[in-house]
């Protein structure tokens, strides 16, 4: 098999088998194929797109060039979930715990995040002592133990995954979506639970910007996961509006056990119990309306809760913050950002927010940038709001510097308003 | 300026602006941008093109990477010509000679061949003792006197497409009119002739097999060329049967002297005398039609053949040649190839016959490749002929070995016959 043979076919839009595309993956995870005939058929893909076959053709090459997770020894069904992300999804922090505290198995990799939001192993690296990298003996052990455990993702599964999304990074090849689909899936095929559901975000605030970007991606996704033979759904869910109030990383784990504790009821919430029925329902726990009175009784019994807190503990992490948020570290700056004249909140930019929130510290520009754990944005607003003149907007968080100015004016510049007379708003 | 962007903007056929490209070209050339990066680039061109703003601004700054020649100390008028090449396309090696008789000036740079035919240097050196390395001051002082010379392409000119170029053929990037375009107007330039024939080729012996294809790239060329403020005129012609009876380096010298002698009057010599007289009358030595009749009498006084002589006395190489073509190096083994029966030939394939010469050792599959200068094919007729049984239809030649029988099946099923009754024939 020759490589140019095999760039030319996809350049020319004819379908590649499945032994080409093993032999593709394969000769660049071992090094034999160089990154400049892999990033000349990443842009011809980027272009041509692949059929579905290929897709999972590419998806399984990819899943086999590493370990295969083996939970056997888990006797509860096992569930991942996995969230094309966005501004301020903390979804993983609230819904495996609610999913664990109904008797299913959450067993979850995650990665660090990189652009305008931490990833989740960000978030959990805010808390103090959480040991993110486990060996796969004791990550099992906390899953038997408590239904949940996330680590970050190992090394050995999809190493293939690991080194095609470094040379996209740099190839200008990142937007496709079988690239994109093949990506998630061979890590969340590789984990090799019994059910998988994929919670596919658009908006400006995530990666696909359009609804129809977003369909085509979950289905391509269901399709995928579905050859493989596991039970899997994919959802389509908004991210116009940052999820949740918070953005950054130890404000959002704050936002997480706040929502546990039962004290927000916001879309967040929502979006969590929506999230947690469909895992429960996969998992053959009862109907969807049934899933979503056990998924609420979760959270309003501190079953949830008590999930998360031993699932920290036993992460070696400081389990008291789930009774005393304050402990959560903070930022040691501050500044409030009020509105100037009596306003309703027509519609907020969650991607220019992240940026924001990125130039507070909270995310990274390059791979080995240090973030700033306790950085980031708490909103006082939801969209349609009505907000007084001189009443907080926003809160932003800094524990490097105390100059807000331009960030402030980025997080401000976010938000379109539309200015009310005083008696509009009495 | 950042590559990823501007690959990002080629992948979405966003025109990229005169400064970005050069920033590509200088980049890539210097090192600091890797192949990767490059090759993702040149995909993207291959699917999405370029505009004629941006390849005259990636052909100006490939030009740029390197030398541009001063021909200033020649006093005649200067042209240069550019074929894209086919089976069996010696015509450089006798419209120069021509054109040079006529009292216009034909400074030439050439290549080594890469697949089914050599090229003009391999050509060339099949002469005992012709150097195609020269210093410059030695190039041009042959020019000077003989009015023509060729060279092998010089290292300093156009560094920036050597390295593109060796890039396009490893990582599927080479079927691009633009990228095409770019690789040999940036030479051509960087030659700065007066001015420059085009002759694109097109057919089974060509690399541009539509007609379509080859008008394309002939009128992009002649707009870059006028862009640059060259004389510049693009013609298009047939490559359908290979261009004269011989393919094979020593052979097609020596059809070029027998044509320079007068003793060849076929359609090689109605396309060199074609050739000559465009260059003749972009030189502005008359109209079309005195150029050809110029053009003529240079062959049929032997003033071209004496050109030829002078040029290969100077550049070293065993001049006697033009008097005695039997002292050009011949194959040690040979092999006929005789009708079965009796046929009409209706076309032939001169891409086939072309790899049939290359197995035989006339061409190179990878660039190091030795070549038998001495291979080759000599066919015995032109399409349309009708051929007896038992009469030679073409000879393989060869020095390696006298094992012909592949490239003979190969040679011969590259011709299409319509078989005759013996009536039709007499």
């Amino acid at each position: 098999m020759n490589t140019v043979d095999i760039i030319n076919k996809t350049k020319k839009s004819i379908p590649l088998k499945d032994n080409e595309i093993k032999y593709l993956v394969n000769g660049y995870t071992s090094g034999e194929i160089p990154d400049y005939q892999m990033s000349a058929w990443l842009m011809a893909v980027c272009l041509n797109g692949l059929t579905e076959n290929e897709t999972v053709s590419l998806t399984f090459a990819m899943r086999d060039s590493g370990d295969i997770l083996d939970l056997s020894s888990v006797n509860d069904v096992t569930v991942d979930k996995h969230s094309t992300g966005g501004v301020g999804d903390k979804t993983s922090l609230i819904i495996g715990p609610i999913t664990a505290a109904c008797g299913v198995a959450v067993p979850k990799m995650s990665g660090r995040g990189l652009g305008h939001t931490g990833g989740t192993i960000d978030k959990l690296e805010s808390i103090n002592g959480y040991r993110t990298e486990l060996p796969f003996d004791e990550f099992t052990e906390i899953i038997k133990k408590t239904g949940f455990s996330i680590i970050s993702q190992s090394k050995r599964l999809c190493p293939a995954d690991k080194k095609i999304y470094a040379l996209r990074n740099v190839s200008g090849t990142v937007d496709s979506i079988p690239l994109i689909c093949a990506s998630i899936m061979s890590k969340k095929l590789a984990m090799n639970t019994d059910c998988l559901l994929l919670d596919v975000k658009w908006g400006s605030g995530a990666f696909m910007k359009t609804k129809e970007d977003a369909n085509r991606l979950a289905e391509l996704m269901e399709k995928v996961g579905r050859a493989s033979g596991k039970k899997c759904r994919a959802i389509v869910t908004d991210m116009n509006e940052p999820l949740g109030n918070c953005i950054g990383n130890a404000l959002e784990v704050r936002e997480s056990i706040e929502l546990l504790q039962g004290k927000i009821k916001n879309r967040l919430y929502d979006i969590c119990i929506e999230l947690s029925a469909n895992m429960l329902e996969l998992a053959g726990k009862g109907n969807y309306d049934d899933c979503v009175l056990m998924a609420k009784e979760a959270v309003s019994s501190g079953k949830a809760l008590a999930v998360l807190k031993e699932t920290i503990k036993l992460h070696g992490g400081d389990e008291r913050i789930c009774d005393n948020v304050n402990l959560i570290p903070q930022a040691r700056f501050s500044h409030v950002i009020c509105a100037s004249r009596d306003v309703e909140i027509v519609s907020v930019n969650a991607e220019e927010l992240g940026m924001a929130s990125l130039m507070l510290g909270a995310g990274r520009i390059i791979k080995d940038d240090e973030i700033d754990k306790t950085a980031g944005i708490v909103l006082e607003f939801s969209v349609g709001d009505k907000i007084s003149m001189d009443a907080p907007l926003m809160t932003l968080y800094s524990d490097i510097g105390s100059d807000f100015s331009e960030a402030a004016l980025r997080a401000y510049n976010s938000i379109k308003f539309r200015t009310l007379t005083s008696h509009a708003l009495t």
